[in-house]
Formats: structure tokens, C-alpha cells, sequence
């Protein structure tokens, strides 16, 4: 099993060995082994090479079965022309390049940190969503243009492109994945305003034939915004466009009340790539302070898709949901009368 | 005064007559008077006229200082074709017609409602926030097309398009809104991905110069999903662009957990329209069931804003205020311990 190990910047460099450390752990206990090589990324690239996506990096990643990813950015490399900052110029690319076009983030709230929440206890304790999310076209993968207007002004112009190839591979997915969770597929579109919903919705119901076992349904994006919020347990799967899951995913991920729980999976054609969904939050890097469950549940996440390793997945996720139990936590999810514990420590529990 | 009333369908012709009371009410009250014509919009147009949005209608519209409507569409309509469809058919082209640029959505919580709210309490008690959206740009107005492809496929491309005039003046319409409000503006865009967010944020900057008075932030569009249920208290007037807009107003109006209760503006160059925010609630239509203090509420927008009626707006709201405060609520609001009213009974008690 051969893995790319990209740390990045700021508690990157951190999370990534803490939750290799669970990886070796694994491999031990279950006989495995599992072959890691480190690549520079993000600002950490663009201060070793001039570029926050070396084709060396490419190259690590293209010769692996899958990369674990920590996090890119930081205020040092906010003001860099946006192809060189770590966002666009690394996190984006690095998607085209591997064909990474469906990103999977499970939100999933732990009944001993539901207290966490912003919202009522009883909407999220328990809570398991999956949003799918199309990650390779849409408005992101535009065409982008400027013009002078004769009134001085300018114009900009961009365009959001979907072809029914996009759409069937990253909707069937989302069947597939419905499949083997509750069986309920949620598509979210812009149907009554969008042509491109009005292909995505085409797609959905022609796929929906082939899979009579999952219950089907559409949602506006403005009214799933709102759903989210009111009864989230309502939704499985759900499955939606680049730009519509950029905001779904972040607006679900904070009903958690608990980020630096949360690990995400991006799905190809070949290679996969798996990140803790938080940012590299630069503020507290280099004091032992983050939180590595969310990269130790990414490294679960990659052991059951990419590796078929299910037993191995199970196993981490009932080491983080035991050192839950035993009231250890770190800094992000502390609570009265816990125990705190650090980056290093937390691992060590698990 | 004139006034142009569109009820539409659904819950709309029980809402609009009973606001039209309570504006007559304060005709009485300050010795004012409004002159009310009424119009057909959305399905009942449709089924009247063959169309959802009559010249007619539009006639009546510029003919008047300001447009009350109800709500548009129901089943009964949806499977029309597209532009026939009360949203599309006639809420778009309205916008458009009357060039009705910004959207106002202010989100109030009531501290007596705010239990029902699916956030904790203390993030929503005493909430007050306005967002702006700019209501007819972007991805709704844009040029659509389908093509074949030679995979048997087809491709969608549609544009989003801003130019600096339209930002220009929504933006000022914030600055404008926050400077009487908290003096605090966060402007709501894709900066790192999109390039009509590079054009948005840079007129922001600009205008910024003018108001130095008011405190500005600029925040990515997923993060602001975050926040807003995070710590929607943060917030003071936000301003974003059309789809953004779309999806946020629609998010924060359910931290308040009773959308019936919530008003909204969009405001242009001539002629303005108010409307409850809520949809046309066919289910409960026709039965007296209705929360009509939306729309009441809507009214007090429109002497605020359109008539400059500083007394009798802020007459309306006390109004309101009092009756929940007397323990008043219809079906949507209901808590136990509270006197249940219908649609006309909660007017009597306003
Ligand atoms: C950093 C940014 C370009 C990126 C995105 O919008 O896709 C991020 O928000 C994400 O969701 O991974
Ligand atoms: C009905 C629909 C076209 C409309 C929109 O998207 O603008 C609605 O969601 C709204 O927010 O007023």
C-alpha cells in the first residue's frame, strides 16, 4: 500500500506523522504494510521551490494508491499573484490533475460531543450525513474574462460549464453510496432558475432507474440551506454541483460543533486523496495544540475506499470514538471536567 | 401613497387584505392615505390570463410607489414549462422589469419566539441582521445554452456576468444601510475562486473610502455559511451577489425558527416591492391558518423605506411586538401556554 504523504503548512506538518504513527499502528496489529513518501505542498513548496504544486509533488502522488493530505495556506502567502497562493494554486490543480471529481464529507456527530453544537442537542446528537460533492467543474473550472466598458467600468464574465459525463459519474457515486448506507439519495439543485440543474436533474432521474432500491429526492439549494439547519437527520447521501457543495459542506460541517472531527475523502478515476476538512490554522501550528482525529479519521476513511481494508477502518474508528468515551480531548473540543490533551497525546490514546 | 397588491396564490390572498387593515388603520391613526389597486401575479394569473405575469400586472406596478405581494406558485402550476411558472415566470421578469436590484432581508429574533429557533437560545435571542442581495445579476440573468456532444451527451454552459456599475450599487446601498444600522458592513463573495468576486471585492475597497465610518469585512462565501450558524451575532449588514444571496437569506431566515414572521424590501431605481419572505403555503391555504404578521411587518418596511413614515412604521412593529408579548400566536409560531389565533384574529389583535 503506497501513500503519498502531503503535510503543508501550518498544524500540517503536525497532524500528518500523528496520524501516520495510527497508520504503522494499524499495520502492525493487522499485518500491512503500508509504504509512505513525503512531497512538499502549499506555502511550504512555494518557500522551497518557487511553486505551491512542484510536478515532483504530481509525480509522488500519480506513483501512489493514495494521498493523505494535512492542510495548505496561511497568512505569510495571502498577498502572492492568486496562481501562486496555496488555495489556487495547489488545492485546485492538484484536483484537475488527479481527476479527483467527487470530494465525500461525512458529517458525523458523536453523541458525547453533540453538546458542542450550535445547534439543539437533540437535531444533531447522532447525526450521519454523507454530501457528495462534484469537484472538478462548475463555475470553478470557468472560463474567466474581463472587459473595459465604455463607461469606465468593467465586466466580468465567467462560465459554468457540466456535460452529462460529469454529472452521471459523481450522481452514480452518490446512488452507489446510498446503497450501502440508508438508501435515501438527496440531489441538490437550482432547478427552477439553472440549465446546467436542469441537465443535473435529466441525469439524476435517468440514473435513479437503475437504482430502485434508493429513495430519491431533489431540493432547491436555497431551501437545503435551510433543512440543513432545521433537521438535518432528515438526509443519507446527498449529492450536489462544485458550488453548491463548497457552501453545503461547510454550512454542515459546523453543525457538528466540532471541525477538527471531521475527515473527507476526494474519489478519481485513479489515485485518492484523503483530508481532515479543517484549515491549517496557522494561529495555534507548532504547539502541540491541534487536534489529529479529523486526519486519523481521513487515514480510516482511506483504509475502507481505497484499500478495501474494512476491518482495519473500523478498528481506528473505535480507537477515536474510545478515547472519546474516556473523556480525553483536545483543545477544540475540550469540555468541563475532561481531560486536555495535545496533539502527540491525543495519538498516543488512540 | 399608492400601492399595487399582487396576493398571488396560496396564502397570498389572505395575507395581503388583512396587512391592507392594518394599513388603513394607520391611514386612520396618522391621517394618511393609502390608495390600494390590486393585481393578478404567479398561477393565478396564469389560470386567469394564460400568463403568469400579465402587462397588465406591470402596468399597475409602475403606476404605483411601492408593490405589497403576497406569494406566488403551488403543485397546481409546477409542471408548466418553465417560464410559464409562477418563479420563473413571473417573480424574475418582475425583478427585472422593475429594476429591483437589491434584495433587503433583515433577520430579527424576538426574544418571546426565539425558543423556537433550532439554535441555542443565547446565539439568537435579540438577533438583528440585514442582509442585502443583489436580485437581478449573476447566474440568474445570464445567457444559457445546451449543445450535443459526439458521446451522445450534452453540455451545458451558462455565464454569470457582473459589471462594476451593477456591484456599484448595491455595495453603496449597504455602506448606506449599515452606516444608519451598526456601522458594520461584511461584504459576502468567492474571492480565491471566482473572478466577478475579484471585481466585487475591489469595488467594495473602493466605496470603502467613502464610508470610513463603518467598520468592513470581507468574508469567502462558505465560511459565511459557517458563521452564520456559528455566531450569527457577529453580524451587522451583509451585502452579496445573487446566488450567494439566494442560498444565506434563505439560511439565516431559519435560525429565527419562525419564517413567518419575517419581512423583506427589494428596492431599484423607481418603484419598490415588500413581501413576507415565506412561500405561498398551499397546504394550509384558504383556512384561516396563515401567519399574516410577516406581511404586516412588510408594510412597516414600506412606509419606512418608500414613504419615509419613520411613526407609523415603527407604530406597526410596536404593534407586533405587543401582541406576542400578550402571548398571541398563530399555528406556526404556537408554544405552549399561548393563545392560539387565526389569520384575521391575529390582525384584530395587531
Ligand atoms: C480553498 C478553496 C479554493 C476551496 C474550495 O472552494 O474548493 C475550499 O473552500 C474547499 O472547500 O476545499
Ligand atoms: C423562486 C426562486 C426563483 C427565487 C430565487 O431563487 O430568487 C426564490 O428562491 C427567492 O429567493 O426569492
Amino acid at each position: 500500500y503506497k501513500i503519498a504523504l502531503l503535510p503543508g503548512d501550518g498544524i500540517g506538518p503536525e497532524i500528518i506523522p500523528q496520524a501516520v504513527r495510527v497508520l504503522h499502528a494499524v499495520g502492525q496489529r493487522f499485518d500491512r504494510e503500508f509504504q509512505c513518501e513525503t512531497a512538499l505542498i502549499g506555502g511550504a513548496a512555494y518557500d522551497a521551490t518557487g511553486h505551491p504544486l512542484p510536478e515532483e509533488t504530481l509525480e509522488v502522488c500519480r506513483n501512489s494508491d493514495a494521498v493523505l493530505l494535512g492542510a495548505v495556506g496561511g497568512p505569510k502567502w495571502d498577498n502572492l499573484e492568486p496562481h501562486l497562493r496555496p488555495e489556487r494554486g495547489a488545492l485546485l490543480p492538484l484536483r484537475k490533475q488527479l481527476g479527483l471529481f467527487a470530494n465525500l464529507r461525512p458529517v458525523m456527530v458523536n453523541y458525547a460531543l453533540a453538546d458542542a453544537s450550535p445547534l439543539k442537542y437533540d437535531l444533531v446528537a447522532g447525526l450521519d450525513v454523507l454530501i457528495i460533492r462534484e469537484l472538478t467543474g462548475g463555475l470553478y473550472f470557468g472560463e474567466k474574462r474581463r472587459e473595459d466598458l465604455p463607461d469606465g467600468g468593467q465586466k466580468v464574465v465567467e462560465t459554468l460549464e457540466y456535460t452529462t459525463q460529469e454529472v452521471v459519474r459523481v450522481v452514480r457515486l452518490g446512488f452507489e453510496m446510498a446503497q450501502k448506507r440508508g438508501k435515501k439519495l438527496t440531489s441538490v439543485d437550482k432547478a427552477n432558475v439553472l440549465e446546467s440543474s436542469r441537465l443535473w436533474r435529466e441525469v439524476v432521474e435517468e440514473l435513479a432507474q437503475e437504482y430502485p432500491d434508493v429513495e430519491l429526492n431533489h431540493i432547491l439549494v436555497d431551501n437545503c440551506a435551510m433543512q440543513l439547519v432545521r433537521n438535518p437527520k432528515q438526509f443519507d447521501v446527498m449529492v450536489t454541483e462544485n458550488m453548491f457543495g463548497d457552501i453545503l459542506t461547510d454550512l454542515a460541517s459546523q453543525l457538528s460543533g466540532s471541525i477538527g472531527m471531521l475527515p473527507s475523502a476526494s474519489l478519481g478515476g485513479g489515485v485518492a486523496l484523503y483530508e481532515p476538512i479543517h484549515g491549517s490554522a496557522p494561529d495555534i501550528a507548532g504547539q502541540n495544540l491541534a487536534n489529529p482525529l479529523a486526519t486519523i479519521l481521513s487515514v480510516a476513511m482511506m483504509l475502507r475506499i481505497t484499500f478495501n481494508l474494512e476491518e482495519e477502518a473500523t478498528a481506528i474508528e473505535r480507537a477515536v470514538d474510545g478515547v472519546l468515551q474516556q473523556d480525553y480531548r483536545t483543545g477544540d473540543i475540550m469540555q468541563p471536567g475532561k481531560i486536555r490533551l495535545g496533539t502527540v497525546e491525543m495519538t498516543d490514546a488512540v
